[in-house]
């Protein structure tokens, strides 16, 4: 294994085994979600975490997460991109804010657009590591850039416009 | 229900009944994909057919499908757009050659680039219905642009770059 797989992988755990993840600061109502909502027990459960000034996570595919034998499906890697940028959003926008993310007003994000770029085909019986930055926060809307990699190649790149969650579909879902 | 509702379910049984899916002539070694593949038993089985020159695909999304409760999760709208469009690249290209899907020498694509916009959120409780076009097809490249609908109501808009499976990769996959 190279060098740098070394270090960013003990990075990587040492940014989990310090944080709870962005995902589980949700509320109940907001952790149903398929990808990342601890509520959902059929979901992909995605976590993801501060590195700094980038998010970090980290995903283990199922054998049957294939596009072809060998390799990763690439509606599963939109997935991961849609889930770990619209957290990151959420945890930059509480950042920006200088507030914890268990704290009220809850800020929460819906993908406006989601734009991914498949570079390598993804090994599937290793696990994907996605990296996160800022591009921009502007009123409600937040725009988030992701690296995913496998081991130390840049397999997919993305882009997530995130929208801060109307109040009035905040409403229509918080209702019982 | 609106009456062009019913035109487009009773058009999309009709087309179904009539035609055999894209999917369903992928070979075997194409044919593991955890969105499209018919071998692969865990996955989401998305089928596509021709309506004239456009393409469809109707899923149903299961219960725990949810970004938030009542709502279809984004990460899978953009799963359903991915393999419909790269199977319509597979079906245009065959047609553009006039050939059937299950002759040879086997067309088969990956995407190259996925773009997804959500326009408004998809309920859960009833079927994604979706139409393709192609907007161009340039060597090994297909660009196919993805609507769908929940009822009349148009939720999301894709574009798929699609790309001719490269040799290189297809003897990595079909090797046994």
């Amino acid at each position: 294994m190279p060098w740098n797989s070394l270090i960013r992988m003990a990075k990587f755990h040492g940014v989990v085994m310090e944080q709870k993840a962005f995902q589980d600061y949700y509320k109940d109502h907001s952790s149903h979600c398929y990808g990342c909502g601890r509520l959902n027990p059929y979901g992909l459960q995605i976590k993801s975490y501060w590195d700094g000034d980038e998010t970090v996570c980290r995903f283990h595919p199922q054998p049957y997460h294939t596009a072809m034998k060998g390799f990763v499906y690439g509606g599963l890697i939109a997935s991961v991109i849609d889930c770990h940028g619209t957290a990151t959003a959420a945890a930059a926008s509480y950042r920006a804010q200088n507030r914890e993310m268990d704290t009220d007003p809850e800020l929460r994000f819906v993908t406006g657009s989601l734009h991914v770029e498949y570079h390598l085909p993804t090994p599937i019986g290793r696990p994907m590591d996605l990296r996160a930055t800022i591009k921009q926060i502007k009123g409600r809307k937040v725009v988030v850039k992701v690296s995913l990699f496998s081991g130390d190649k840049l397999c997919a790149k993305g882009e997530v416009l995130a929208i801060q969650i109307p109040d009035k579909l905040k409403n229509m879902v918080v209702a019982p």
